[in-house]
């Protein structure tokens, strides 16, 4: 596994545009979004913004070339529960565990920090089958799906583990 | 019922601290909150701010005057379904059927704006049992608890309703 790094810096913000786009797996607004939480955290600092981060450098073990990362962070009106915002590996990396040693440093950090449960959010729809044997390859359990929560025929599916 | 109005005024910010203080349900916190939804909407707008909202006038009908009022929005990332941040009426005004005419007004506002479903998040403790049981005999669901979600023993009940 390389090595991982919470600090990011401005590199990472196309970093994770680059990671996430090569996923084909989100939508020009979703991207946009994802890079966005790397700028708020820079300029706003990590208790402003509230956004924490892993990532996963390159053989290099340079900032900027980041392969893999995740983005969390405490739910404001709990005082124990965090959600999982965004994992993704660059698809040139996937299918070595990459993505699972992430989310196990993820759960660390928030166990760390007082966390005792982590939140996941993803789509019902099939096209996300994978993303969900993911979680639940990693110990998630399925709280409930919120039938047309994102559009209609698109649920919501809420997965959580306790840490 | 008293008249209906969606635009908030300076007044409303004042109206809405002394309306959710009155009801003895919430924190200094919580209510700092509350009173900060109205002030983003006046700063940022309808659009920026997603918050929408619905005041019950008293008798003098002037703003500022406000007895009851309900907050919500569209949920960022769903093109169908909208949250109820805030409901509150002043406890000298409860009992009335105001609350539940606020929210039927809410629930008309985002029917209108091709809203689907309205969502709900309140505790799951028995301290507000009262208030789960105004939600259900407004027709909501209760799609799920998530247990200790937002302190150990504080759950989350989620409800929705099918506009």
């Amino acid at each position: 596994m390389p090595a991982f790094r919470t600090e990011p810096t401005r590199d990472d913000i196309a970093a994770v545009r680059r990671i996430v786009t090569s996923t084909g797996f989100f939508r020009p607004d979703e991207i946009d979004i994802a890079a966005e939480l790397v700028e708020e955290r820079l300029g706003q600092g990590l208790e402003a913004s509230g956004y924490h981060f892993v990532f996963a450098d390159g053989e290099e073990g340079e900032a900027g070339a980041s392969i893999g990362y995740a983005c969390f962070g405490p739910i404001p009106c709990s005082l124990t529960s965090w959600d999982l915002y965004w994992i993704a590996v660059d698809a040139a990396a996937q299918r070595g565990g990459l993505g699972r040693a992430l989310l196990e440093a993820a759960e660390a950090s928030v166990r760390a920090q007082g966390g005792k449960a982590l939140y996941i959010e993803t789509s019902a729809k099939p096209q996300y089958d994978a993303t969900r044997f993911f979680y639940e390859a990693c110990g998630y359990a399925l709280e409930h799906v919120f039938q047309d929560f994102y559009a209609p025929g698109d649920g919501k599916a809420v997965y959580s583990k306790r840490l």
